[in-house]
């Protein structure tokens, strides 16, 4: 293991989460309130670069280890930094409780154990849905758009930190990939900040709504979140803009390189649409009572799936109270997510479509053992290393979120609420059932349920594998 | 598709049915009931014999393809005729309910509609507990164990019917494989019975509760189950003899031929009493208070283990009453269940093994891609076709379980009543939890959901394979 380029790595995260504190201190000044907090942290951070940069780098071996480990450990240490506003301010005074706050921002789950979002300042709150947007893309992957990497060692982050069973560049080179899929990132944010603001939302709650929609995060500035507004416009801009951020950014830029063929007929992308409308359906005839008609029905269910299969976890209305067909619906557009090179969570559409095409193979070859046969998506043979690894991957993430139940059960809330909760952060929506629910606060957990929830975040946002990889203990051996 | 080969097999089963009516009427006859209706049945099921048996065969050729549904067509079938006592009988009035309690019977499930045990008559209480026996086995194991079928045909149908990854013969020829693994059943089940007539059970009830261990179904012929007995000795002797079912024959073979070092140092054999002692002790400290003292409690919770575990689904306590730490335990080992090669369901031992093998294979793939290494159980290699299949059957595994949730919730019970009672019949456990549980009844479900339901039993039953083969359109294509 290559130490130092490591800690170089680090180095510069924690000088980029000494930058971030600007936009939080602008709002808090710009408000009146205290900005101490956020000076700390600056400090804090720089210093930490400081210190992680003075290393002298013996080799510039990177490889595959290396890209897993730093991609781990600079999540983990962005949040155990970032927490520090929160608890500095005195705002959240438990440290675990502000390590979970913005864990569920950088992995853009969305989860609060605030229970007074109004009450917060604005300083924080900006911090808080600046997480979100930072965490969509990825950290490293921000880095990488302005601060140039080798082209191997780039290669290696992007796979650890790209959602998505295979890592797709849109242009051969990788830092221009990253940097053209962050200013299609920054255009369509600043379109939907526009778009809610004329729809009558004010600046300061449009760019917060903004920034976690497009990382699909789902903090609100609101105790209510997008329902607070009450406004068919809103929730319709919403609605649209969640499903846009679900996309996997590839196909905007085929878009914008003409090619609508490709990008229309793109297997996830019809699944991704089509999930999200047959299900939408489904709830609103299942909730068509409650809502008074079809259509009112169609608004609501509409704005939550896109919401939950996106992972970002707005609210329009307290779900929890919906039939039980509706929240079974609902669970299971959470597990199965967004597109794999989007903002979005869960075990991804494309890997939901792999896993179908190989055991609809599978029952191909039970029949006819001998026959050689291929798994094709969008007309292109997959590598059988591909299939494995999605394979093991969507039985390791029901298996961890099934162990994930097993520990928090000890806080004794019933089947649904911990279930649902799990899920939730795994997949990264945000809110969960029951107390947890879109009305509620994770704050009911214990704080043992609340780190492991964390870890839950992290798991779910990185995919599984790189933290895994920073607990085995393969990774540690010399070779 | 060899339509007529598919009918002389049907045929078979339907004689194997009317001979399986003559334990029941003996019953029915010591004490003094009816048997109008298993005549009857037996006489139908005649009747169909001879109609499926008429067709001559053109050719004798029998691949995968038959042999998948035959097994499936063969399990519908002896189900739909088998229910018809409980039916003409009055005692399940409705056809729907009969069929679900059928199907749970030669599932080994053990799930029960019926709400007043003690009233049902002796002959159709058999019956239920002789399905279990049979099926637990396997239908056409049965059959083969008794007539002689080609062994490329046996081959097939053992492929489709015994539960686990892989078929392992104990000895070359398939016919006596499965006569002296009979011969093992019949035998451990005699030991039972008498096991049990020595610790004060009158006779009747242990021949059920024998056939009900020996299945691993869970049929009882009490309302409170084994828990009716309340004593310490019962308990044992049933804890121990539901693990023993829930062990692969092919161990107890290795015994009989002296290879101890091999039978004991197995890795599902260990894996498997491995992860029911862990888990009784997690269980038993979880409810320690509710039971005064470690002992005690440890008495339940591995009576409770063993039961859930080798998917028999007996009880001595309601652990519906249990903390949440205890219900989420139970639920997941409902889920692993017991090795292959046993009479118990879920995803057996030997798969989660597998699982963790490649999962961590593929960690290590991932450090070192150019690395090549084979996933080794019992020090050899397993085959890539065995791997893939394995993993396909854990992730089909989950998406059945969950949509099975989703359409059951539309009965609208709580989220952990329909969860765990979905987990329950598709590993053929027999009690849920909530309403559904070891003191409830299935009856709460409606006429959809029970079917959804059987299938279900039936999907968990056969390996999942068999039953969507029979649905898949390749299946009946012309080649």
């Amino acid at each position: 293991m290559n130490y130092r380029i490591i800690s170089k790595v680090l180095g510069r995260v924690m000088a980029v989460l000494a930058a971030l504190m600007i936009p939080p201190i602008i709002a808090a000044l710009y408000y009146g309130e205290e900005i101490y907090y956020f000076v700390a942290t600056m400090a804090i951070s720089g210093a930490l670069a400081v210190l992680l940069s003075l290393p002298r780098l013996k080799y510039r071996d990177f490889y595959a280890r290396e890209g897993f480990v730093s991609v781990a450990l600079s999540w983990l240490l962005i949040s155990m930094v970032g927490a520090l506003p929160f608890v500095i301010a005195g705002e959240i005074p438990s440290y675990i409780d502000a390590f979970f706050e913005i864990v569920s921002g950088f992995t853009t789950t969305g989860a609060t154990i605030l229970t007074d979002i109004e009450a917060v300042s604005k300083g924080l709150l900006l911090w808080r849905s600046l997480s979100h947007w930072i965490g969509g893309m990825g950290v490293l992957v921000f880095i990488m758009a302005v601060v140039p990497l080798s082209e191997e060692r780039s290669m290696h982050i992007m796979r650890a930190e790209v959602p998505g069973p295979v890592v797709g560049k849109l242009v051969p080179r990788i830092r221009l990939s990253s940097a053209i899929t962050y200013l299609m990132y920054i255009a369509l944010t600043v379109i939907l900040i526009i778009l809610l603001c004329a729809g009558g939302m004010p600046f300061f709650d449009s760019l917060n709504h903004a920034m976690a929609t497009a990382g699909t995060g789902g903090f609100s500035v609101k105790q209510l979140s997008i329902g607070y507004y009450d406004s068919v416009y809103i929730d319709v801009v919403t609605s649209i803009f969640m499903l846009l951020f679900g996309v996997n950014f590839s196909i905007y830029f085929l878009l914008l390189m003409k090619k609508f063929r490709a990008a229309l007929l793109d297997s996830e992308f019809l699944g991704y649409f089509g999930i999200a409308l047959g299900v939408s359906v489904l709830i609103a005839l299942d909730i068509i009572d409650e809502y008074g008609g079809f259509w009112n029905a169609f608004r609501y269910s509409l704005f939550q799936v896109s919401s939950l299969m996106t992972t970002t976890g707005f609210a329009t209305a307290d779900f929890t109270l919906w039939p039980a067909f509706s929240k079974s619906l609902l669970i299971i557009v959470m597990l199965i997510g967004a597109s794999a090179g989007s903002t979005g969570g869960g075990l991804k559409v494309s890997r939901v479509i792999i896993f179908f095409k190989t055991a609809s193979q599978e029952i191909g070859k039970m029949l006819n053992p001998r026959r050689t046969a291929s798994v094709r998506v969008n007309g292109r043979a997959l590598a059988t290393t591909t299939i494995r690894n999605t394979l093991v991957f969507i039985s390791l993430y029901f298996l961890i979120t099934l162990v994930l139940v097993v520990l928090v059960s000890l806080d004794g809330y019933d089947f649904e609420t911990t279930f649902a909760s799990v899920v939730s952060c795994m997949s990264n929506v945000g809110p969960g059932l029951g107390p947890a629910g879109p009305m509620g606060s994770f704050d009911i957990f214990s704080d043992l349920s609340k780190v492991l929830l964390s870890f839950g975040m992290l798991i779910g946002r990185l995919e599984i594998f790189p933290i895994l990889i920073l607990f085995s203990p393969a990774t540690w051996r010399k070779r």
